[in-house]
């Protein structure tokens, strides 16, 4: 008899952007003339930078020809993009990254996920709350918990993120072998600093911890105190691998390109406490598994490290960062507190309300569809998250509405 | 301490291709002046057809424009491509498949080597001798076998396929959960027939077993007595999962698209023998873990399936089947035994010579690079897998050569 994996029938049922989706439905059912402005979820609405389009169909024609056509590529991703990524985003910033460690994929999502299939199953792991569900439903998938109590799942150590500890996760009390870790944050938009991390990687590195450094959103970074990379931090290439992605830098969330860094140093261990590399071990899941990234959308990927590329991907965050710092202002104006939309597309926004309370309040009175924060995790609730991923014409639209329906 | 997932370590060290062109790269520098031909690796030659370059060029356009532009499509694949699927794959063989139970991917790689993350952990997993390496070491990976001895991993059950059997895995004489079958067949280019893929039905439905049918190599059947879907044998809605890929079919190896199908009659069990849909876990696991394929690269996918597609994609796949037969025909004139190469790309050769000595002798002798049948199972010794994928004039030239050599 073919038996299924259990652990799967202790995720929580109700998937958090599904049960936004059945609200906004039913919502649009009743009132049907009333136009809605969606700042829920987190994906991007402008065109492709023109660098990205040029390379994109240059590949494309290439595959019209048996001269210049390509089968399979290198499962890592091709050379010609990993020494782009090497230089652009690391050497630039004065890391040390080599290309070989560097693993192009189809998305950070996929990365994010398939990673902790490295690592044993006893292992404790981290999480911040608020959280994106992928680092907690990849590990219960894989057996590393028990069944939710209350919305939390025992076997993980929660790292609570509050307005008292500026939505910052402290070193936990026990210990932990592998710390998920996202800054720019999602869904706070709060960012670590550089004494923040380095604290970090001083604990991973005294405990033979990994930390998962989720960096999806550095492109929204423009405070020169912070940090971009992880391997900005002294000692990090021993203890993090770090996750990146075009999806949020260069609006790549339809055309799928991210990438994971996993440094030669970074190490992991036997149980009789033997070190092994894990860019090792990363080569063998990828290679086993993954078959690399389609041609020309590496091909595209590989222009936002262009001149012309690189200025239009500053053009295309600075819009949507304009976005942010409308929102990030309109709110504090109308005296509600928030954190995040300065180095970050998204605004967390605090509230004595319950978050689907809140969530619904806005969706029903102002036509507004943000994303509560108990979809996030416990320390979620009393939050909400607006995204600054829209046209700067519909942000003030929504931030009008709000300010009237909470005025009134 | 980070401790890694131990079952990595029974994989056995050298991949096959890692091996090949590590004797390749030898031969070259001993011999800079030898020109190769490559009918090793299964890697499409042939440019896209006009009909996919035509629709990716368009995507790539509606990316540039912000009233066109799409962001994150459904994790599943957008309906356009599942109904064409279901329409033009399923529904025009007979096959009741609906759009609901098709799920897009960026590779059959990638979905053979996740699926068994379904299953318990302590299933019994059956698997053809030779095979397609991802199905065992995926298996291996998770933790389903012991450490290997003589290059078989206990725990596995194999069924081997040999000249006696006419290369076609026979049922088990235990019981077994989880059997990967693959027709048109990698590596032997042999197909099974109607009657033995319903014995297999029949095989599963009895012992509640799951079957895993890698179609990856459907469209190279011309024999109108065989089918080219599982679904087509009755009954096996309710126990197989179907893969199919774009990558032999239209030239996708480079550009990556395939497909899995999961009917919603399919069902697996707890250990208390409760049913489980097997599709709504595999939605869970493709939700949470994966987002979707490019969207130009589905829009090509789609033009499969219109009328220019269509005759291109059979084009295509005569020019190969061209090159098949040719070989075929060609090793048979110098009394070689072998299958495939009718409705395959790949020809299974025997030999009294041990495989990989008969790899040398072709590389060194001939100049032609295949791959040695050892490399994909013990039952694979004796035999040598030669890929169709290359130009005419290339199949030519190789036969030529090992026809001079062989009558030397």
């Amino acid at each position: 008899m073919i038996k299924i994996n259990e652990h799967y029938h202790k995720l929580q049922a109700s998937y958090l952007f599904a049960n936004i989706n059945k609200r906004v439905r039913e919502f649009q059912a009743a009132h049907p003339e009333r136009e809605l402005v969606w700042l829920g979820i987190g994906d991007v609405t402008q065109p492709l930078p023109n660098a990205c389009i040029t390379a994109f169909h240059k590949a494309v024609d290439e595959l019209a020809d048996a001269r210049t056509f390509r089968g399979y590529g290198p499962e890592q991703g091709y050379a010609f993009l990993r020494e782009a990524i090497a230089k652009g985003d690391f050497a630039a910033r004065g890391a040390d990254i080599q290309p070989d460690e560097i693993f192009v994929s189809d998305g950070a999502k996929c990365d994010v996920g398939n990673i902790q299939e490295l690592f044993a199953s006893d292992i404790r792991v981290a999480i911040s709350d608020p959280v994106y569900p992928v680092y907690v439903d990849t590990n219960v998938m894989a057996g590393r918990t028990g069944e939710a109590r209350d919305g939390r799942y025992p076997g993980l150590t929660y790292l609570d993120c509050t307005p008292e500890n500026g939505y910052a996760p402290q070193l936990p009390d026990g210990p932990v072998d592998l710390i998920y870790l996202c800054s720019p944050n999602n869904p706070t938009g709060a960012t670590l600093s550089r004494e923040q991390l380095q604290a970090w990687v001083d604990y991973a590195r005294e405990n033979r911890a990994l930390i998962l450094f989720d960096a999806a959103y550095e492109a929204f970074i423009r405070d020169d105190s912070l940090v971009h990379s992880i391997y900005e931090i002294p000692g990090a290439q021993d203890v993090a691998i770090e996750f990146r992605s075009f999806s949020k830098t260069a609006g790549f969330t339809g055309v799928r390109c991210a990438y994971a860094v996993v440094p030669k140093r970074c190490m992991a261990y036997t149980a009789a406490g033997a070190p092994v590399s894990v860019r090792d071990l990363w080569t063998r899941r990828h290679t086993t598994k993954f078959n690399g990234v389609s041609y020309p959308v590496q091909r595209a990927a590989e222009a936002v490290y262009s001149a012309e590329g690189q200025r239009e991907v500053r053009t295309l965050i600075d819009y949507y960062l304009r976005n942010a710092a409308y929102v990030r202002e309109a709110l504090q104006r109308m005296g509600l507190a928030c954190v995040g939309g300065d180095n970050s597309p998204y605004i967390w926004v605090q509230s004595d309300r319950d978050s689907w309370a809140f969530f619904d309040y806005l969706l029903n009175e102002a036509g507004v569809v943000c994303t509560p924060g108990a979809g996030f995790g416990r320390c979620g609730e009393h939050h909400i998250r607006i995204s600054a991923f829209n046209s700067f014409e519909n942000i003030q639209k929504a931030m009008q509405r709000i300010a009237d329906v909470l005025q009134a």
